[in-house]
């Protein structure tokens, strides 16, 4: 049975094809999952498939209700959860996943810069582990699944 | 019984009190339960009750830990948690908060100016409601006991 | 430390109070909860609160909402849950408590004349007890605390 | 592992075939299951299997305990529970159903016309999504799966 | 806070005045809950209350789950359950309120006759304590209040 | 993924080959497990694996903790637990799996002839069926599985 | 309502009076609980209540699960546990608890000597801090409680 | 599915490759979990991958927290824990793997010396077997599974 891990939070940069890719080149038995990435498909799908609406409260309302569907699924079935904070955004959803990965009694380990650290002190307090880059996201993952 | 919340986020502006005085001037049955509010309290604890450390990410964990306690403490025991996001910070801990409470099932309410809306989402769809004022959500609260 | 329940269902009726009242009566230790039972103020709560909606679907969705906070605490923190079911109306409300209730383990009663028998079968198998009076409603309570 | 759904409600028309061609012809990975959805089977199977009952109450009874067995365990199985109410009948065990795997912490989809919001805002309220057509329902689960 | 116990089997001998002298020579804060333990009226119940049944099942089905709100109330309250097994009858209810407590992580106490250790050895194999004598439990309790 | 069932109670009749026939002869994709049904080496396992004790006591404990081990697994595996009592025997045992069973939220069928109705009335009524022959609980599977 | 904690582990120190004359002087809203810490009571409440065995194996075990019916009870209803471990025994009963109470959530808190930090990695990383005096403890819980 | 075991504990004997060499001799159907158990990969992981730390306290805290990962993953998976204490060293990692199975309901077996059994009590009190050599962890592995 794979060793299942989610990847939430940022979608602005490369750092879950970079987590993938050392997973392959490692050969790790290792199921990856993400929310839906595409901003505009994820903004959207609300409005896209139950039908427009006048006011932007309710199409993100509508749009998050249905993306919860993937992401609530894939943190439940997850052994472990990366919790990506890039520099820019706000980046609430992420936070929000992490605590509630967390209540769960998952794993989860945080992946920013050092400059964020007083920022995130709080979400970092409840991981397993705190990475500044991909690449140490998928050693701990190999020395889990390894030794 | 009480009725017990616990109000996390934004330690800038008055939010809490306005609250605690709405309910105390509608005389409802309620225990209001906050982080530690006092900013630097909240960052040294660790420091100082078990000893400085050199460097800061250590500093920041030990304190982050400490406030925990509290935090889980009064998020588990809360029938609501209101959470509180102001305009300018990234509050990362208010929106991890959300989520443990999220997981836990407990009723959560947000409370945020509406431009903050599209970056707040994912948060505000896992929310009985969205408040823009500390009055509205007195008033919730006094509907929820009182009808 | 009381004995609580929570009496889910039809407004119409004066069944909540036959049976506070014979609850009263009886001398019985017990703490009743309900939903709000006013019909127009649970129904514009949210936009009475948070501002009005122009589709009425949102108007109920807020209110609905709002309502659930309330109705869920005294659920969660019931001993046994009592619905209660008319003739007229489609009271999803009422099954979907019950649903909810027995998901959580609590025990439930059923109050309903026989003519819904067959329609009410699903929630009757997951009762407790299927009383037709909610004079029954008291008996099987006071059987319960005094033997 | 396919992602799991569980159609519950109406049985008098062919939402559950649309649901399920929708899936076939987008070459979707997931796993349908519903309850017995022949009528006079669902009805008779505890006389058939245990012995007529003289009283219809008993008879009901039987046939919904056994009926349950497989109702509870398609539901505690499931990814996404998706609810069916039709215009006409009371469908108790629908909203049952909702209620029950919403306690459970399962993302559910309510389907049903526009008609019937008001009668059904606290089963909306508690769900990811409410559609008006399987088209919807089938568009969700493939946005969920794919993006 | 009281320390909570239930007092759960035999009904034909004076076990529990036993248990309870003992607890209140001895001055111990306990709580003392049990089944309803007068024969008639526990068999009785259903029909009493909810009128009269044809067939013994059934009549023996309404009285046990409505004893069953008031059993598993105080199980699910308590901090220890006494379950006690006489010699003469077969008690199953006793050994399936046993199984009951096990599963929700409750400490059981047995209390028996050495001449039943062979029959009730599964029972005793989940049990903090096997008794032969109210006394016995009386002292164990004693002992976990005060040392 | 096969339904699984646990087949608890009385090891001196033929009733669990009689079900397992019964499923293969309808071809019903249903896991059977059973515990350890061969009386000696279940009561002497203790002695035998980890030496012999000089008290029937800590003989018939050691057995039965270790026994619990396969009971206990298999029960929180299963969809379904059939218990079985016989005429004879106190078989408490099967009753304990049955009250464990039904904590955990399992469906639970009792298999045992009229004449035990009075004395086993509170596990009935925990039941989903209440079955008189092995060819009844076969029924109900292949109703649960096939409609 | 008071704040709960546990104190388990060591009992050949003053570390428990010291912790709880510091709750006092600070006048701390909490309740203190710790196992039985007289040595000889401990180790022969099983023979005492229950008859002495002849094996010194069962003499330990009918001890320990008389004293597990305390420290469970105590652990669960803890909002936060102290485990202390001394220099010199094993303690594994504490580390045993440090366990227990991590699965259960807990909040714990670690006290020792810096020289045992590498062999107590394990369970200070599960600890929200990690202490060397009495004195650090009791201010921790000041400052929870307090700020 | 296989079975599950997990191996907590000592890593200075081949005890594991002895409950390995036993389980392949007799062909069963068990899949054998450890933790890493290269004393200095486990130590140095933190500081290897995250990068090193000036105090030996939280080079510590970073490789034992990365360990929890595979540790919680596998215990969370096993059916049966298998915890060996050797003689010399202290292994509170081990009894605060008992305890964390322990509180999660698995099964666990305690493997260690007859000299232990004192200091040990309360984690055997925990245990379904106390066993002194890994054949007889072997056998109840080979009981459980084929009677």
């Amino acid at each position: 049975m794979s060793f299942k891990i989610y990847l939430s939070g940022e979608i602005h940069s490369d750092w879950r094809e970079k987590i993938a890719n050392g997973i392959k080149d490692k050969g790790l038995d290792v199921e990856i999952k993400s929310p839906v990435t595409h901003h505009e498909a994820s903004d959207d799908c609300g409005d896209k498939i139950l039908g427009s609406e006048t006011e932007s409260f309710w199409k993100d309302h509508k749009a998050a209700k249905i993306n919860a569907i993937r992401i609530r699924k894939y943190i439940e079935d997850a052994d472990l959860v990366v919790v990506r904070f890039g520099n820019q955004y706000k980046q609430w959803n992420a936070a929000f996943d992490a605590g509630y990965a967390t209540a769960l009694g998952k794993s989860i380990i945080t992946l920013h810069d050092a400059e964020l650290t007083h920022a995130l002190k709080e979400v970092d307090a409840a991981a397993q582990a705190v990475c500044t880059t991909p690449e140490q996201v998928v050693k701990i993952i190999a020395y889990t699944l390894q030794g």
